[in-house]
């Protein structure tokens, strides 16, 4: 776990970590949420709707977010204020992602950063952006 | 689970559920994304930085939008295409939330809604505050 403090980060920082993403992970997202949508679970309803296979919850794929922040950058002093997220493409289960962040501001009044962030597949395909507001609690 | 059609959608339209946020909710998400932030496991560390307890992951509290849009409001059409959050005071283990989501606009031109969502504690303060765009697949 990263331990970077506001005065130790600097705009530019980046941090990357690989996901795959199971059948697994999206039991245990159904579970956890109670989120029984049929486009999760149901091979074939998900064929009707055009898709290859069952989607991950876009939701599933925006909880690495939290590990972005709480690990990566900062790590240990995070504490995650707003997250923006926009799911471009769908995230199929077996699929693995790689998320990236980058600091893109410092507010030294209020002691926070923006990170923005992606998860991109293997072969190079956006599944999702996101913009953080991080606070820094050392 | 709801299954309105968009045509079925008008703006207005609400929908509101109940979730615990539990201890055991917090080691499931951790043991789902990696993220061993002290400030979700250590009540010593969450102490010193001045709170009551452990604090749940705000992607945790969050994750519940993806069920207020794939069990709710559409329900069964649901895809969302993006999110944004914001985290006004932290959630502990134990608490119940109510999650609450009201639709804002409809687009006929893309198929989707917007939906503004939020989750208050039972005793009215308001923990995190979002607005989703949902497409809607029927």
């Amino acid at each position: 776990m990263n331990t970077y403090t506001f005065d130790e980060i600097q705009e530019g920082m980046e941090e990357r970590f690989p996901v795959r993403i199971t059948e697994e992970m999206l039991d245990t997202f159904r579970d956890l949420t109670g989120d029984e949508n049929p486009l999760h679970k149901d091979e074939s309803y998900a064929s009707e709707k055009g898709y290859q296979s069952k989607v991950a919850f876009g939701m599933l794929s925006a909880s690495f977010l939290s590990t972005l922040a709480g690990v990566y950058l900062p790590g240990k002093y995070s504490l995650i204020q707003s997250v923006e997220v926009k799911f471009s493409k769908p995230v199929f289960p077996g699929e693995e992602l790689i998320f990236s962040g980058k600091v893109v501001e410092k507010n030294d009044t209020f002691r926070f950063i923006k990170v923005k962030a992606e998860a991109k597949s293997s072969s190079g395909e956006k599944k999702l952006k996101a913009t953080m507001q991080i606070g820094v609690t050392a």
